[in-house]
């Protein structure tokens, strides 16, 4: 038996308590919480088959009373000495992705970021769209292709033209870019025809993610009218590996920034879904942007409520996100697109000016929002290294 | 042991086969084929376990050596008496969805419905994209409400904004629309980073069925700039209950029409994968529109090719679809928004002007190809009926 040591300032101390899927050794796969630089076994702690799983999914079904039930149990086991076959240290475990996705949408919900990429993609037109402010924008991303934090990434190829050229060719995209966003999981779903209330978020919602949604921008200007985004978002999508439970965030609850004109009535109430999570990215190990998700306009309990208004099924394990994070300052911008305005302004990274992504660099993604008592809560990174186009 | 029967000028007849999931009469779920209106079981005719199994996924997984030895071993079955127990007449059976979706992306590769589409969307403006004979334009859909042929359809409510109204409100559907459409299956996968080639598409796709991808006009019309269609396709997509096998398919395989500009290398080959199925459009019983898959711009081949360029990898259970199906005269459009020309010029459905759907309208897709020998190959139908708004 022994005591958890918790490094001082930890953002993973009892309050935070966020849960992921490893394995040790080529052991088969378990759930398990973070606690300090710590991962312990839940299935060792607690002896529940629900955790000796290689997915979070069957723990997530069995909904809301047991997650906060499952929760109590934690804290009050590791508040003593805990069996030593129930630790390990978080070095010596290999993290695996922690959710079977179902769906995945990406939203669009920061203002900054719309009005952006409207600027870039759309030059003298009106930033925003008119639907934007009365709905949060979003569509499907690729299930397939959701990978957790360390996945290298293949660089994309496909068809690339520029606005002078008068047809496109096919090779590796020149303007790889990030966007870091918070992600929600599904725990409890819903049935097809129904719809989920805004005021039910968190009967509904497991927990939240760090997400880099990686972006082919050449790809994407050239394929995404009229249908959307596709082939310039879909090769790889990176997740972190241990989902932040709701309840950890509870002190990390601010208001919207505020909603002008005022949401149709399905999409009132849950304002106070705001969170004051604090990102910060960095590019080969050099902080470029510290992204603020407490300036996002849409809340995800007004995206959860949104996407299943029309009935369409929610199910364990369905992943939507955010949609870029970025804040009104060049230095709170969650792409790099954004940063080096469309590669016209770059951004200097260990003393090179540097627009889009090499062969090579990494991109690492954390954040933590405010906890009980002046704590912290942290989220596990999302690191991913760019590898050569095949 | 019987011999089974099957009515004359059946297109179930032996050169089809097409797989489908069945129960019967509360048991369990299993992998059963189609011949005539009987439904063979196909763990009590072969003995193989991966047959009892709730959808094809694991038999698919197997791959396509294993695909075409299965068929033989079927056929070679099928061609002497049968055990009684392995039998099931159609009438008796409840068929269930025959495949466990990953991901679902539906095409635009009708240049007619591309056409169609634009100028109803997108009046004075050029109605095809510069992107649409470069690509196969397709975006990510709901796998989550890929629903089985019969299931109902619950009238999706959403934000519907006319372009005289200053503002959007929330209200069902006024514009309620199929998409009749031919999917495929996804067999065998491919990893991160790779590509699918455009010559290996049999390699991969396991089959093929008819699909009605259910769509709300006006939600979809206020939604969709710029991330594409969302809440109006999420709600439902139907499929066809029996699965064809590529290799019933190989007498129906015609060249494209033409493609004009040549396509990209990696677009290069597969054109010999244009299919001469031939599908008809029943609104509550009368039939409305014939639409020839023929006369598709791109080839399912090279929808595949594109999907995978980037590296995204293809899963088992993937569906992808070809988008509306739509020839050059108005009785071979394959959606009502074009047949009634945006509700302008009303189509009459048992001696009623009709636009779109209204509650407790039924609609019904069926289709044959060629087979071998004169024969022909049938799909199973989609039918589902629309149930009023919650």
């Amino acid at each position: 038996m022994n005591r958890i040591q918790i490094p001082d300032g930890s953002p993973f101390g009892p309050d935070n308590l966020p849960y992921g899927v490893f394995s040790v050794d080529g052991g088969g796969p378990r759930v398990g919480v973070r606690l300090g630089d710590s991962v312990i076994d839940l299935w060792a702690l607690l002896g529940d088959e629900v955790f000796a799983a290689a997915s979070l999914n069957p723990f997530m079904a069995q909904g809301p009373e047991r997650w906060a039930a499952a929760r109590e149990r934690v804290r009050a086991a590791l508040d003593g000495p805990v069996p030593d076959g129930a630790v390990h240290a978080l070095r010596d475990v290999r993290l695996h992705l922690p959710v079977e996705i179902g769906d995945y949408v990406d939203f669009y919900a920061s203002e900054h970021h719309a009005a952006n990429l409207g600027r870039l993609f759309r030059p003298g037109s009106e930033p925003l769209l008119p639907n934007w402010k009365h709905l949060p924008v979003g569509y499907h991303g690729r299930a397939g292709t959701v990978v957790v934090s360390g996945t290298g990434v293949v660089r994309p190829c496909g068809q690339r033209k520029g606005p002078d050229e008068d047809a496109p060719d096919f090779g590796p995209t020149r303007r790889l870019d990030i966007e870091a966003e918070l992600g929600f999981i599904v725990g409890a779903g819903s049935g097809l025809g129904q719809r989920i209330g805004i005021d039910d978020f968190a009967e509904h919602v497991f927990g939240a993610v760090l997400v880099n949604d990686w972006s082919a921008r050449d790809l994407q200007a050239w394929e995404y009218v009229p249908l959307g985004p596709h082939l310039g978002k879909s090769f790889a999508t990176s997740v972190s590996p241990w989902v932040v439970p709701l309840a950890a965030l509870d002190a990390a609850r601010v208001p919207l920034p505020g909603q002008d004109p005022r949401p149709l009535p399905y999409l009132r109430g849950g304002e106070d879904w705001g969170l004051d999570v604090e990102l910060g990215v960095e590019w080969n190990g050099e902080e470029v942007s510290r992204p603020p998700y407490r300036d996002m306009y849409w809340s995800p309990a007004q995206m959860l409520a949104h996407m299943t208004a029309n009935g369409a099924t929610a199910r364990t394990g369905d992943l939507f996100a955010s949609g870029t994070i970025s804040g009104p300052e060049r230095g709170q911008r969650g792409s790099f697109i954004e940063l080096s305005w469309g590669g016209s302004e770059p951004v200097t990274v260990k003393g090179e000016p540097r627009t889009f992504l090499e062969d090579g660099d990494e991109v690492r993604i954390s954040a933590t929002a405010p906890g009980p008592g002046g704590t912290r809560i942290g989220f596990g990174e999302v690191a991913g290294k760019v590898l050569p186009a095949v």
